[in-house]
């Protein structure tokens, strides 16, 4: 999506452990017709593929995969990061490790909230070692649900996550802007 | 707003420690064109105000933050909880105290996005004690701009922090239903 890799060139910046920031647009700051774009990106690339809810992950997803429901006519449901027991029985749980905050999440879903009838789109903001996604689509499948697929806005394709996600787990994974490799001094290169 | 009332009423669940669970269509499954609502419903409360950005804080209000920037053409910042030690001078800080999880988080926003020229409204889905609220207006202060209101979808008009932030802060806080009292047994009864 060109527009979205016009504005990591302009306003993306690289630090030091391969941390793109992009809180100026997308996950602090919301540059909302810029999301209203990707959302609309999203329903091309997944055009003519049933989808009943988009599944997300708090917090940074929420946004994008608000916007993006406008586009598919479904209800958002976000997973929780847990921050307190919960009785079994009534959610999905799943853990995933936090590469930026160095912690392991119980991640939540209640399950009034997704059935094995669902067809699930999955929307993140960013994809790299893959986790949250790969938390994601356990939720999915304990829900007895179908995964019709992720769309991702920025993946960096230099780690493992996206070919982890596509080659191994077979998901359709739709990213917007991949990165192929980025440096302090050199800036991002995209793939293609 | 009475399709948010008429819903609260239908789908709201009233739970034993003054928890209201509206997570069937706001905070944790959204529907979105009763957001597209509600956020259309705040326009026209604040009909005629000058708004340069719409202030949130993670997680769920996101979502209806993002929806409402929709009908403001402005753009969403997200308050983030934060895990790590910031260096100081880059971010606006403060400490808001979490009833629900009973722990005190430090809530920031990058100095990049909040400036004195900026003219804020707040939106939050949820406000009792307004410990979030209070935090939020504390941000704005920091950052040197104008505080336009508070937009809130749900007030327990029976805890303090609506009359607080109204009578003692002096803010104008429009929220789209104020629960008066609830019970398990008798359900919610709305103010008016």
């Amino acid at each position: 999506m060109q527009l979205l890799k016009d504005r990591i060139m302009k306003d993306g910046i690289v630090k030091d452990g391969d941390i793109l920031k992009v809180d100026s647009f997308l996950n602090h700051q919301m540059d909302i017709p810029l999301i209203e774009e990707i959302g609309r990106e999203f329903k091309r690339r997944f055009e003519g593929e049933e989808v009943t809810k988009i599944l997300t992950i708090e917090a940074s997803g929420i946004g994008i995969a608000c916007i993006t429901a406008q586009s598919f006519h479904v209800p958002v449901v976000f997973a929780k990061k847990s921050k307190t027991k919960n009785i079994a029985g009534e959610v999905y749980t799943t853990k995933v490790e936090s590469f930026t905050h160095g912690i392991t999440y119980d991640v939540i879903v209640s399950k009034d909230f997704l059935k094995p009838e669902d067809k699930v789109l999955l929307i993140d903001d960013f994809l790299a070692n893959g986790k949250s996604l790969i938390g994601l689509t356990d939720i999915v499948k304990q829900a007895g649900a179908t995964l019709v697929g992720a769309g991702i806005v920025i993946e960096k394709g230099f780690q493992e996550g996206g070919k982890y996600l596509r080659d191994v787990m077979g998901v359709r994974v739709e990213s917007l802007a991949i990165v192929e490799s980025m440096s302090v001094e050199g800036g991002v290169v995209f793939r293609d």
